[in-house]
């Protein structure tokens, strides 16, 4: 029996709670928040547990052995430590730090610890992700060409991250999974609109080395309309995520390019280029829901003693992709090597 | 009468030739191209043309005012140079000319030969443009915020220029006709997935001086699916066109944001940011050829002396764009000064 | 304060209890379902209500002036003829109940006893209704040509009723409520595809005496993909009602027909028809939950004893609707006078 | 060497010029139309052909083997029957007569004369329906639940026929040539909105005798969206085309319901009914002109003395089908045998 305590009961806590409690072989121990009111809702839902407003309490509790963190990012780091050095294992909101120096020390001391790391990137576990990371392994894309990812709206403001760190999180994280080349250098452009406030709409191009491939991220707190669209071109097929579809969210185009040679004609020399554009295939995904199939994975892999695909270093990745991006943006877009 | 000569009947010269012949005032006297079988086309559809494999013929003809080039970039400058010379008033295929030095020079050539030069940025033409800038204009959308442009497509790859310079005259040409304010700099990523070939794929931001406004474009060849939208967004309105739309076009929504003040909790300083979301409206938009639109204005334009919008000036801007885009892709996206 | 209780609490009753609860001035006291289960949780929802499996408790109970009734159709009349016979007032799921003689019984019983009969004819409280009754009652769309209605989806059969009972409710009601000219007549095509099954697709055409007005309804469970949208064209502007959308459910076209005279041609006499393209506009909805409005709604009614819009009466006439279109079912189509 | 005449060079007239013109082993001769202008075209665009005013000509010259007749309906039978008197082949634009009886006397008299006959429902050439009949044929989609048509409007009004016999010889062309059961029966409602015009909206649903599949047809020149939609569900499989959508005109959806035995539950019994639901599949469509395939089909039968599937009989059928929806709208919706 696995048991978990809960720090912050918000917005996205009271999910994870709810699928810890679900998961076969885990027991809902402690939820800290606080707000008593928030307090107040975990107890109405958890009847059997015990609510503090400390999470320190949590933290050095005894009969604790999975720690979930669900609280804004800076104060990651500073409870983090504080599980891993009690002997928890830990479940972190995303982004896992507020910088890739906290990650390193936390991965650290985990492994010192022996003991696991999970950074909630949630859409790992989508059945979109899934299918996109199943399609990419099996070749059917041939050799990639670009990754391009747009999630724009007009959003919810964070108060204390600009919108690199609140939105990019989800697509580096998911670039990261299924693209099998390490990034090596990041550039951003951005920009901010509201007087005092953090950078609301920023682009990023994430470098692979000498690879001509190339990913590209738009993300927008102002943007009129809602996009989540990633498209993801090979030279035998392509592939288009749009997460806002109910039906038909992947779409994988038997479509390519082939050079078929050089021409010369009126003193140009010239690539012989032809297009194949065959037939569209919208496979069926799984339906279940991301969280739980996350939290139930993170639970098998503390059962088995493994390491989980989103472990401390893929947090640690991430951090390091936003870090490298906000460099850039302070130097007006230069390439920051990771 | 005003009488005309098209030095070029491949793909699109065609249009221009029957869109100059439809123009009341205009006569149209000969075409050029190298290609015998293009000017039997010439000949079949207007039998009382004289036709020639010499565009030089046109140039120097003392029976024709206005020579219009529709010919591979590369060649651009020299015709035009002639034509100016010759006393003709130019109409130009987009881009303009392939080095800004070549558009400057014959922007004084025009001047100092007091001859118009018009270069073909349809677009502005379109019903959409024309109602995106009275949208623009009038101050509907506010304060501006950004411009977002995405033209992508399983494109032709044009043999002799880049995807920048085959894609992005139509938007910058738009951009710079609909904002006001005066782009300063330049940053572009990319890359070439073709052995032996140019960039297929390109993201390119537009900077304005100390303004936050910030304008970016993607262009790419390699995308499985044709995206031509734009977003328009700003702190009263927001605007989105999307090209492919048969119906609607343009759609304003009247979506906005507002700042309240600040607060603090917990320790951060936050701005109380409200979100408006009203209606949106969808406006008709002229129907008419943008061809044709552009080639009368361009009729009515010589006829009053008047400079056309679209002049040499205009012209000049967009391969500057275009030339500070290559160099920053050189320099690894490196902000490139206009 | 007024007492509530609520019969049946399946997949619908738990919204119907909770907007009753959340509602100023209820109280809600009791819930009755022959399922221990589903006791179970409404106890947990509401630990200080009582529960039972007979629904006569609350029928009888002198502590309730409310019995909400969310049960399968063919137990409607009987529980609101008791309810009724015992001075409470009824809200009654739709459709009202399984033959137009009980709801004109139910209509007479609830006038003798004074009590008041809301029948949950829910989408008339969304936002989308409102709005296309309010654009109709302007006369915004002049004279009204048809009303055409699609609800088809791969759905969930219901095992009692026909897809007419299922679906057509919600049309029934919608329709009734923003036209104002009385139906006289429907038939109706359709088809049983499951062996031992029900009309699993059907067609329903509603007549208008003399009016040249015409209402359609197609409902279907056998649809490969959902479809919900209604067309509602006039003289002067035309509606598009996509309830699937989610930003832009209502769109306001302002098009139209006009005859500017006759002409003869060639021996045929011609109608010179012209047709008008305008703008469209897309009105921003209301997003209040519509049960909840509803609720709120049949509350306030109770307290100053007006009749609601959906009630009896109105419950009756989607019956007579659904009744007739059945008798035309097995009439093989012909029309029945309502 | 096939000599073709053309009668009629209105809107549809030069595309049937054109195509044979371009087809190889024909020639094209002659083109008659009352109209000097349109008659000046045709001579613009085949300077080597005859023209005519009179249609006598055409029917009655000696070196024409083939009268394409592309005049309005009420004119076909007289010209019709006239070229097959004369020894002719004729290709007929839909629909084929104005009458059953007119078609019928046509087919008897071509079957006399030798002659083959063509009736233009050019639809069936498309790649689209080409891939749908495929499909169909294919056992893909199983035992066939529905044929459900979807073709509206704001429409340009034919003077001489209503709604019905403008779009739906188009539909009803397409559901005969892929549907192998024959139609038994047909039942149509619709209305007249312009004082002094013909139907402008109908609904026609066709039987099949015992058979539980159902075909039906919504035609409307009224819509103020522009709708082209046909659905065909099967127990396996089921299909949609769009025929409005540039890329994925046909989608097959792997989705299915299976009846898994009986339940009975409180007193109601159940069949206890599953719902599939797998990929979709976009398949590419061959992107020939339509028309073109049709054409140089016909010039195939021609040359080999087959039969062509759109024949004077295909053709008699479809005219057939709209009597039949124009008695039934006489007899208010009553059914009327084929």
């Amino acid at each position: 029996m696995i048991k978990v305590g809960v720090i912050g009961y918000g917005y996205w806590g009271p999910n994870v709670a709810r699928n810890f409690h679900a998961s076969p072989g885990v027991k809902l121990i402690a939820v800290s928040d606080l707000d008593a009111k928030r307090r107040g809702l975990a107890e109405m839902h958890y009847p059997f547990i015990r609510t503090t407003p400390d999470p320190e309490d949590l933290v050095r509790s005894p009969d604790i052995d999975v720690v979930a963190i669900v609280t804004p990012v800076f104060t990651h780091f500073e409870l983090a430590r504080r599980a891993l050095e009690n002997g928890k294992h830990i479940f972190v909101e995303k982004p896992f730090t507020a910088t890739a120096d906290q990650a390193r020390e936390l991965v650290d001391l985990a492994a010192k610890a022996g003991r696991k790391i999970m950074v909630d990137h949630t859409f790992l576990f989508t059945g979109a992700v899934r299918k996109i990371k199943e399609v990419i392994d099996s070749g059917a894309l041939g050799r990639l060409f670009f990754y391009d990812s747009v999630r724009v709206n007009l959003g919810l403001f964070q108060h204390d991250v600009n919108v690199i760190w609140d939105l990019a999180p989800h697509d580096f994280s998911i670039m990261r999974h299924v693209i099998k080349e390490p990034p090596t250098a990041v550039s951003a452009q951005g920009s901010v609109h509201i007087k005092g406030g953090l950078e609301d709409i920023a682009y990023v191009s994430i470098h692979f080395g000498d690879s001509t491939f190339i990913a590209h991220f738009h993300v927008n707190w102002l943007s009129p309309v809602k996009i989540r669209s990633t498209l993801i071109s090979g030279d035998r097929k392509m592939l288009v995520w749009d997460d806002l579809s109910s039906d038909e969210k992947i779409k994988i185009y038997d479509r390519g390019v082939e050079v078929n040679g050089k021409t010369e004609k009126t003193g140009i020399h010239s690539l012989l280029i032809s297009y194949r554009s065959g037939d569209i295939h919208v496979p069926r995904l799984e339906g279940t829901e991301a969280l739980k199939r996350e939290i139930d994975y993170f639970v098998g892999c503390l059962e088995s003693g493994s390491d989980p695909i989103n472990n401390g270093q893929a947090g640690l990745e991430v951090v390091r992709l936003l870090e490298a991006a906000d460099e850039s943006l302070k130097r007006g877009g230069q390439r920051v090597a990771l």
